[in-house]
């Protein structure tokens, strides 16, 4: 039986994904798929999502090259989330870091950091400013 | 200002939160907070979540011993999800292993692995069989 069978999506047929680099262990990004988008990542290799935003399907990368090929999935206790492990090609984030992760709250004073440097520009990647 | 003003919460007032093992960077679990459960976890420096089935604060290892002790709070480009670096004491898993995540799927046949050992007896930590 796949495993498919063992995951709770919600009422709108969604289930949110934890997406790890496999080497690093770095977490990269978390983004919603629905059941349709989860068999296309099996067959495909590659990371498929659902744009609640747009309502459709889209392949991470498809517009940058930053294409993330799939090395395992894993799901958790209540099966109602998915943890990805992946390689990443370039930049997760469309902001143009590693990981969407990029900023961290500090204490004192209250506020934010950027952990991680910047890898590419995004308006080379996404053709914007 | 506190990174708090930049998050977006969901309409019923939620973020998802990723925990990550900051030693191994092992993903353990993911679970919801409101804006008072995050500002509890900032003020105590354990985790505090907000159960959408129960309707009520909990915090990690309330029950069960097993609490998070929070090294880093980092947020995603959307500012809608949270990813938390904690010291994990005992299980993160109520199911006895150390991450949520310790099933994953296979291909041929389609399937399910249990890919860590349980390290404890649920039932002895939350006494029940």
């Amino acid at each position: 039986m796949s495993f498919i069978e063992q995951l709770k999506f919600t009422a709108d047929g969604l289930i949110p994904a934890i997406i790890q680099e496999h080497r690093s262990g770095r977490v990269l990004m978390m983004a919603w798929m629905n059941r349709a988008s989860l068999e296309k990542t099996l067959e495909t290799g590659h990371t498929w999502f659902w744009s609640r935003s747009r309502q459709k399907f889209w392949m991470k990368g498809e517009s940058s090259g930053h294409v993330q090929v799939v090395r395992d999935i894993a799901f958790d206790c209540d099966g109602d989330t998915l943890l990805i492990q992946v390689e990443q090609a370039g930049a997760a984030c469309h902001e143009g870091y590693q990981s969407c992760f990029y900023r961290s709250a500090t204490a004192d004073p209250p506020g934010v950091r950027v952990t991680e440097p910047r890898l590419v520009d995004p308006g080379q990647v996404y053709g914007k400013a």
